[in-house]
């Protein structure tokens, strides 16, 4: 009965997500779903790759927090429109949120929109928003254990930026291991590491969204 | 209607925690809930705090994970009886699940349980499990802006580790404002430091569980 419902929710989930992609597709609009656990760094890496795509690729943003307007007001500062989604308790960002969202976003003239989900490894992974990537971070202070513990979330993302790698000499991260634990989960991976409050490892990652957004823009023309 | 189930699953939840709660009671055994965010270290925490009470108090231990048995294994090492619980996709433990999870573990002659739940810092927080005591893990690489953003998990816990505190000098951690924002939300939170991997502050944290033990053990008899 429990499982029952929530496979009901994702179906509806589901089909909300297709309605949002298609949206997306017309537009010519790429998409990326940033997910990480509670600071892993992704709104410093999303303040960094705005400005490292200033003048390049126009983005807009939702923000996805259980309270507060902390994020899209660091966001807000960097001149890029941005809608602020509370969940109240929710630990997830859903179709039906990013759909409502985006009543109050003027897509007209955006190349990509981010989503930066709820800081949480597990939920946000099962809900498709509708994006073209989901993009994960994961702080080598949190451990190199982590693939093997969280696997859906490495499955389903394209993208993994490793952050905060100025902190490795101080961790017993292991970056090799953790690699050969994602290879086994999702061998074609994308894997960018990076330290984003130095600004270190932005320029490769930002160039991959660039050329991703230019594929989705001449696609949709 | 969906709001309605979650509220008929919490208050499912909430008779099985009162089942567990009178089991722990009648047997003197002090349970506490230990809960952060993916890469804390708990489970680091947890393996000094057993090392740091060996020989004082007879410890049993519950590990909670998405997958695998990892956490169970690096405290099995420790000589302590441990049972571990895999949620499958769940992203928090619930009464039930530690139900059935003390069908394996013998109880008798233990004087404090610790549950180690899944590493979120958003859903573990709603569901009680019959624990004396929710104790949550804020590692300083996770920022300072925790409390404002996830809420209810620093109200609902009576004590906040601060960990990886060696790390303090290579983060704009702010303790002071996490503390005010802290004493906002939960004026009584009990604070303990610690860089647990280097097994600083530990004792504290150790002898107030001593303490908690100690009492709940007196009024059980």
């Amino acid at each position: 009965m429990e499982v029952k419902l929530v496979s009901n929710l994702l179906e509806a989930n589901d089909l909300l997500a297709r309605k949002n992609r298609e949206n997306f597709r017309q537009r010519g609009l790429f998409v990326i779903n940033l997910m990480s656990a509670p600071g892993a760094g992704k709104t410093t890496i999303l303040e960094k790759t705005i400005r490292a795509l200033s003048g390049e690729i126009r983005i807009g943003v939702v923000e996805g927090d259980i309270v507060g307007t902390r994020d899209a007001e660091r966001v807000q500062r960097l001149g890029v429109p941005v809608v602020q989604i509370n969940t109240g308790g929710a630990c997830h960002l859903d179709a039906g949120m990013i759909a409502r969202a985006l009543e109050d976003l003027n897509l007209e003239g955006l190349e990509m929109l981010i989503v930066e989900n709820v800081g949480n490894l597990v939920c946000p992974a099962e809900f498709d928003v509708g994006e073209d990537a989901k993009v994960m971070v994961l702080s080598v202070t949190e451990g190199h254990d982590k693939p093997g513990k969280y696997p859906l979330m490495f499955r389903e993302s394209r993208v993994l930026l490793v952050n905060k790698t100025d902190l490795l000499p101080f961790t017993d991260f292991d970056m090799a291991e953790m690699e050969k634990d994602v290879r086994g989960i999702n061998p074609a991976m994308v894997i960018f590491p990076m330290a984003a409050k130095r600004g270190e490892g932005i320029e490769p990652w930002a160039n991959w969204l660039k050329d991703q957004a230019h594929k989705k823009r001449n696609q949709g023309f």
